[in-house]
């Protein structure tokens, strides 16, 4: 801890907490939906900083939703079967037995969390989108290649999380659907997040993620860019100026924002509680991506 | 389907359905916790019944809430995951490796079912004792040895199930809970059932065993008990008269009858819709444990 | 009772059961008007057996509302008093002293069937459409001649028929109502029991009478129609191939349906539980009469 | 109309509502029963003041229910029937006809005055105590002889009476029961006014009736008592000091204030409006009996 | 009181009573705001007279608001404070001190008021127009002239007075607004009366002045207007035919008529029960200004 | 500010808002009263800095209760006004002028107070015991002296202020009652925030005072006392070691704990933030009274 003087120290103390001040009033009642993945999701100091973060958030009248991956773990347990992983366009090629490798990883990160967040003091519950057939989707075809079973979000049926946060429950999400066949899929993380906070009315979506935020030359450090449009945003992938590795997230950035979340930011999950810094303070972190007439 | 005339056929449908009235009526609005396990679960055309059952039973506006096991599915994975499946009196001894394999098998088995109740028009969430920290254990000691990460109930937190319930929604429960410290343990499934019964009040509590109910003589099928009182049982228990694999199936539903449960059943899971032959006809099926002042 | 093998009866018990499911699950919450009437009314074993079905309805979360004509009483009562009955175009003539008489006897039958519906475990109550104002009326004029006090329904209001069944009671309705100034009139059974469907949004209307359904040919026994779409029996109307007595009758199903009821019965009420059969299985009794576009 | 200054007439009227408003903020949403009979159920002009009466208490957010008798008209039915009226110690011996002419008769009465409040503007039901099962009786035995169908009353359930007040309907009641095998029983009206006065808890029990109110001696009119503690009133009739028709009225009022009525009137029904004037004004009419602790 | 025999006067009790009744039916749960001044507000037994008016109004189902002045309280406060109290165009020129005084004055009236209403009964919270913010506030400006903390409506939001009277609460409003930057100034009551009545969307606004209502003619009290449109009320204010004092309140009524508000009253709030009067009896009292299409 | 390395702030700001977490948590939907006096109430930065504390435990869900004195005002209006201030025992001796400067002068404060409340963003409602009469009181006594209208609360209705606050308003007392005959009292602004955390049931009070804290002995600074159990307090009162100006507050802070406030706090109101820092840091500031049973 810094060293000063202590009325400094209570003088300084009470000055973060009247700081966030506004964007508490701003933000009481409101949906904020995270997408929880990377470091920050392995890395055990960081994991308990963020559930920490969403624990602050839910306790001045927040409503956090968190979206999650399954990490590497689907490798590790495809490999303790005897399956070869493959992917196609930087999607897993997901067979039935992968599929069923799939839920159960994602099933153990997801009541993981669960737990994690219970011993912070919060009430959470472990959803897939099956619960309440919250995810409906479409089997999705990769440049007209069938991947197996990954899926195309269709709708989300936002009653049982509806429900879970006017009782005071954060919902913790992994990325399942299921087809009108009721069989089951495998969602892109970014893209459950994204599709979740459209159908939620949210007001803002965080993607944590294992990179300050969105750089327009990604060698290039100084090229961060703080805030951009979505119209701007827009430009740029149709002017092909954004890489591989950036792209879908952007897609997906862009999407939210078009849906109507009124801001998305790509937070750097590495760091500790950036999510916290981002809503609470007036220091701007990572990449905020905004429609352009709601900000002013 | 056996043959007769047309008008004898409605008449009888007819009847069957009035014959079910007053068991509906009694029932509204009460809950009924199911025990899922056994040949119910691994037979497709079994489960799918099952499930109708469940559907049933729901659309009538009765309320139930559904525990199930892992079944064979744990060994199997340990065997992947290269563990010896090791047991203790029964019970599987229960390192952190195991713990984690018990998770993940116990949700995909979860939500698997989860999937097939939406699939038969009802909606369903996959639940495990940590979400809302519904079910808080303590480490259990059998005979003094530790068996690992095995644990006994200590309270049920009925919050998150009542919600659901309130709105609709089948909660289906895997059983594993939280001790103080937010670890995590495998909980026996019939005891977890009888804890959630008698936590909920409910009105009755089916067990789906891969037996035709309670025999005082296991080797003697005429010995088939189709009903005894919860004293009558405790009796037999004292005296030693219950052998090894029925005794603590026993003892869980003396339990939920002192607990306030008003009516246990073992019942043939081996059967098509014995669960709704039970419940909605006069036919006496598999065993009955009641408390004797309720039962006139 | 047929003969057969107790495993095959236990079978098709739930197979009987399992039939009725998604026709429960779909007229869950909704309500269906039952015009009650005929030999029903007047055979004990039949009275009762509608009863039964009527319980059964509410049992599964339907919301059961019915309406109710008087039968021959009125005549007999007429002549007690030493009035003749007189009718025209078969309508009664309705003066001072008559009407009185008719009030009387709906009455009677009225609370008769509300003490039968609670002797079977369903709470109800015994509506005229006095009560709470509910059915205002004009005076009906046949071919421009006044035959006293017969009533054209104006308007239902539904809000104490609402009331009750959101409290659970079945309304049992006899067709009589206010004119602006509070002067009661009969109306003719079939037509209040239509009005009520309609005003109620009913998802159906049940019509209990003495013949099997709608012949094309009365005479002609094997031209009963099953079903029938509302356009083609207005077309049937408006060509003139529908005879005196099922005419009016047919004009009040075209004007349930036409005002928003989903399906409109004509039952044998002469034929025990013709409605439960009708509702809850596969078997097709009577006649339909629905929107065409409706049903695919 | 008193003649009068324009005025002094103004400034009279504004003390007569100022005079009502303490009776009236005291009895704000208080229930109060009127059993209404003789003569002014008869007199035109009474009725439609009676009528004016409750629409008042109502409109000033008072509860009112009415209990009426059938007065005269059974034994003109009987005798169109051909019957014969049959008397043993002031009750009609009822045999089945009878009741069903008891009932015909009462649900025409409760109709009517059903009718005649929704004319003033307020909403009414007309209920008998077999709707919802409200009056649940068992067969009368007067000095051990069995007088029919004549009902005591076992016990009133409240539960369609208090939907009905809550939904802001006046209940119109006439006395008619079911025992227990759902057998119709005709109840002697001041018996049902007081058993539903008690069960309701209501606040007031007023009897409209063809006398002042309560003489000590019948043929001496200065004898009236305008006010009479329950004790006092037990005391008379122990002392046998009250005389035929007036005993059993004393006794139901007695009952009425031992079973938790605050005040039991007995008004004279003869004269307009007496219900009201009793009510919102200082005047004090007819006779009060009252529980002694109950008034300072 | 006037002398008459005994039965006349019950008699005419009751007929006051009974003529009130269509006037409750008709205000029942609606809205009445009464703009409080003059005379009524100095005089004792005035005002004791009001606060049962209000009283009544609000025992029967009415919900009364109450908007005051502050009378010659505000001069007189002033002179001890050694202010000059300043008008322009009948306005005060209201600086800072003068605002001050001003508020402690409103607030002294407003907190006076809610105790003499306690002490008949009546629950009463008294607000200024920053309570909740409920009235916000433009700078007026009287020809062009800045006149100091003069204000003029923008807008009332009415949360805060409408969670008052769902309670069962009389509010008494002082007519004290704040701007955009929540600096306070005052308003004139009348305006504040007209505004807040079309806020909530009173059914009647009543003005207690020290005039019989309006006048043709001021001189000539034979041009009494007991009732006018608001179009013509319009029409004369065109024509520049309402003189200096009775313009502002006249300008009151048409805006308040304009903006929903049913009818408007002018009362001699130097009578007693003038607001009493009014709305309970057939007397037309003072001056009715209403929208023509809603008066048949 | 101070100065430090930009990631360092960073990470110090994070760890400020993680503090507040538990404070946070535990406070959720709990009434905290703020008694708000001396020089917090005259400086405007501190004022300012209150008022945003108020507002940062308003929007974290807490529920905060503001009760006000009116400082030395009366005094400054009892001049204008040609009043004599007189004390006996340190209590203002208050006549009828003064009682009436006393409320005009409150009254002026509370809705300043509350005009700056929604100038943070927070509604708020000014009351004084007169409202809703919230508050009631007896004539005090001094030592069997009369001292005027300085009243005793005998008791609090907290109907008003649990509507308000239940409906997102901080409610802002001034310390006035009514008697029985609703005339009304000054009270000891301490001892009516004392009696209204009492009758709330609040979790904590907290004194703004101009003093750092509670000294055993005002001399000696090194005697300030940061946490003494209210058996402790009690013990020092017996003894007689509490002085003069002390003594008051310190038996305020006794009936408080006593009558069932978790917490009593004296905070030093002369420090900007007192308030937040005590509420939402681990710093101890002032002095806390508590039940000891109730600190662990």
């Amino acid at each position: 801890m810094v060293e000063k003087a202590d009325f400094n120290e209570i003088e300084y103390k009470a000055n973060v907490l009247i700081e966030a001040l506004p964007y508490i009033q701003e933000l009481n009642g409101k949906i904020v939906v995270i997408k929880y993945g990377g470091s920050a999701m392995v890395d055990d100091l960081l994991k308990e900083n963020v559930m920490k973060d969403v624990a602050l958030l839910k306790s001045v009248g927040i409503k956090p939703v968190i979206v999650h991956g399954g990490g590497n773990e689907i490798s590790r347990w495809s490999k303790y079967r005897g399956l070869e992983s493959e992917f196609y366009k930087g999607l897993r090629v997901t067979d039935t037995e992968t599929m069923e490798i799939a839920e159960m990883v994602l099933g153990s990160v997801n009541k993981g969390l669960v737990s994690y967040m219970e011993s912070v003091g919060v009430k959470a519950v472990g959803l897939s989108g099956k619960d309440g057939f919250t995810i409906k989707v479409n089997r999705k075809l990769v440049d007209g290649k069938d991947i197996g079973f990954v899926g195309d979000i269709e709708s989300v049926n936002t009653d049982l999380i509806s429900i879970l946060l006017d009782n005071d429950y954060v919902p913790v999400i992994c990325p399942i659907g299921l087809d009108e066949n009721y069989q089951m899929y495998n969602i892109n993380a970014d893209e459950a997040a994204a599709g979740i906070a459209v159908a939620l009315g949210a007001e803002k979506l965080g993607f944590l993620t294992d990179t300050e935020g969105f750089y327009l030359d990604f060698e290039d450090k100084s090229s961060l860019i703080s805030r951009i449009s979505v119209e701007e945003a827009e430009k740029l992938v149709e002017e092909g100026r954004i890489e591989g590795g950036m792209l879908p997230k952007i897609q997906n950035c862009i999407s939210a924002v078009n849906g109507g979340v009124k801001r998305v930011h790509i937070l750097d999950g590495r760091k500790s509680h950036s999510l916290l810094l981002e809503i609470f303070t007036n220091q701007g972190i990572g990449t905020l991506i905004y429609k352009s007439e709601e900000i002013l």
